[in-house]
């Protein structure tokens, strides 16, 4: 017997549309610690791994080490039918095919549940290996987004640069060629008030960024509930792009 | 010669959106007591029955009962054309081909008249018997629209479970079934706390669902004015899907 | 060496929006008076004239005339990697192939630059004669643009009359026929007030149409700042309709 139970349902939302346009379907790994998920989006480009630790959740039992193979457009669809704040329940038999999902609203006095087939995939866990990053940029999640998404104008790949002034995101295409310079302390000290602008749903207000020559970047959120406590994170490791020929 | 002169204009705006998608083209039949409209959707599973009360409007002559066929798309296209604030005149000559619609922002600054063409449309009214209803849930619209798009998620079709302790409402399909529970004293009482969350512009806060065994479910909205004054109704009546093998 | 700065750089966002789905690419002529543009649009029905003058900048340089070849399609998308509260500054070397944009945040903690290939194009500067007009209207812009919207539901064209009791404006097509009216005195004095409603990013909130007999119809907006002083103006000249048998 799998059961998790999440009061701030709302988190597992955002987690969900975090991973959900790059994976197409994903083994949950439930055991003692929490739940986690690590996949390749279907270009082998990104890996992600997702963490829900077992302390963050309200109530947790896992009698048995479970994988869940889950259709995770599926899963999102049926999370969208949860209110932002309702209490969700994820509960799974040992040797179930389904998963089902409790969404409680807070009042009670709507419970909904949804039962989901499970699939059967044929996972193999990749071993990450321990690195210590060269460097290591911490800025608010909405200033990185909005930085992506200018720079996607240009061309589909980005150059990082950092430096002890502060980092630079490069990409350059047929319309012409940009350059957005942040400066360091800036995005130390004033990281909540700049937060705001962009992102609707964001993990966390937070992202960090760890890189290293020829190592795949690291792109961190954390997953942190109202109160900021820690419940997991999702990181994204991005292989590095090999230019022809990059000046 | 016909003439209503409806001063809270949006009420026909709203009422316009909520039959435009099931119906084409429809018959407006004005008499003393009122309009009123009576059509079958293309698909032949809801009939729609709307009425709007002579007393309701402001000013209403109505000389010779009238039959105006409408295109419903056009005559919504035009009625967008009216603000939410403005006062709304329709206005027909007895043997007249066109109906005329006049559009009075609040402080008379701006006039707008549209004139749409007839259509001849050949309409038989259907007799709708009065029924006894087993069982009548009223609820707040938003909770019932929403209920419907969350399950639209599964399947095409909804089964509506009444007991003592409340309702379910049941779907199922490739993805999984799901089963969403009221409890019977959360739709009395907090009612207009929940309606606030999802339908912009409601007909009115509470929907009404009449069923019994065998007989089309009854779907009632009733058009309420800004101070609660009832101005007539929205019913829609939905045949009961026959299933092959429902279990 | 030309370079212009303007620290409200969201006038420039705005002016090109008001420009980019006429015109596919334009000459930016710029002088020791200011940056002016006029085209033609690809249907030879409107012509634009641009007209930023330089002592709207609060720095603007012009070492010799320029003409600057754009792309405005990206032109549009690289201001829109501009905040609404960035400083813009727009540089050129005087035999330069290339445009540069500079976006600083307010506290120079975030700086982009973004460099645009030229074009070369093919542009006659046309003369516009200078018309004293029979009839000029002010109207809140938005009000105008409503009135735009509306009557687009029923034809491609429409029909301005000026009268001494207020402005008629016409249209008609399959669905019917509408006429819109405002009452001159209204469209003085509350302008202010009606504007709220419907244009998200107004260049101005006035807007002026001055039309003659067979002459074309003048549209223009003024570029103010949020002091309302006057940066300019863009100006959009549309030739009448020759109707076959209009009444």
């Amino acid at each position: 017997m799998f059961e998790a139970r999440l009061v701030e349902g709302s988190l597992l939302k955002k987690v969900m549309e975090s991973i959900k346009d790059l994976l197409n379907e994903a083994s949950w790994d439930c055991s003692g610690n929490g739940m986690c998920l690590q996949a390749m989006d279907s270009s082998h480009v990104a890996l992600v791994s997702l963490m829900l630790k077992s302390d963050g959740f309200e109530n947790y039992r896992c009698d048995r080490n479970l994988s869940l193979g889950i259709n995770l457009a599926s899963m999102s669809k049926i999370l969208k039918c949860a209110s932002n704040d309702d209490i969700i329940t994820i509960r799974a038999d040992d040797d179930a095919d389904a998963v089902t999902f409790i969404f409680e609203s807070p009042k009670q006095d709507r419970v909904s549940d949804y039962e989901m087939k499970l699939m059967n995939l044929d996972t193999e866990h990749l071993g990450i290996p321990d690195t210590e990053y060269a460097c290591i940029i911490k800025m608010p999640s909405g200033e990185f987004s909005r930085i992506c998404r200018d720079l996607s104008v240009l061309g589909d790949s980005v150059i990082i640069c950092c430096t002890k002034d502060g980092v630079r995101f490069s990409a350059k295409g047929d319309l012409g060629n940009g350059n957005i310079k942040l400066a360091q302390s800036a995005n130390v000290d004033k990281e909540d008030e700049a937060v705001v602008v962009d992102m609707p749903a964001p993990l966390s207000n937070q992202v960090s960024l760890s890189m290293s020559e020829d190592v795949p970047l690291m792109v961190e959120y954390k997953i942190n509930d109202k109160e900021g406590d820690s419940k997991g994170y999702v990181r994204y490791y991005l292989a590095p792009k090999i230019e022809d020929s990059e000046s």
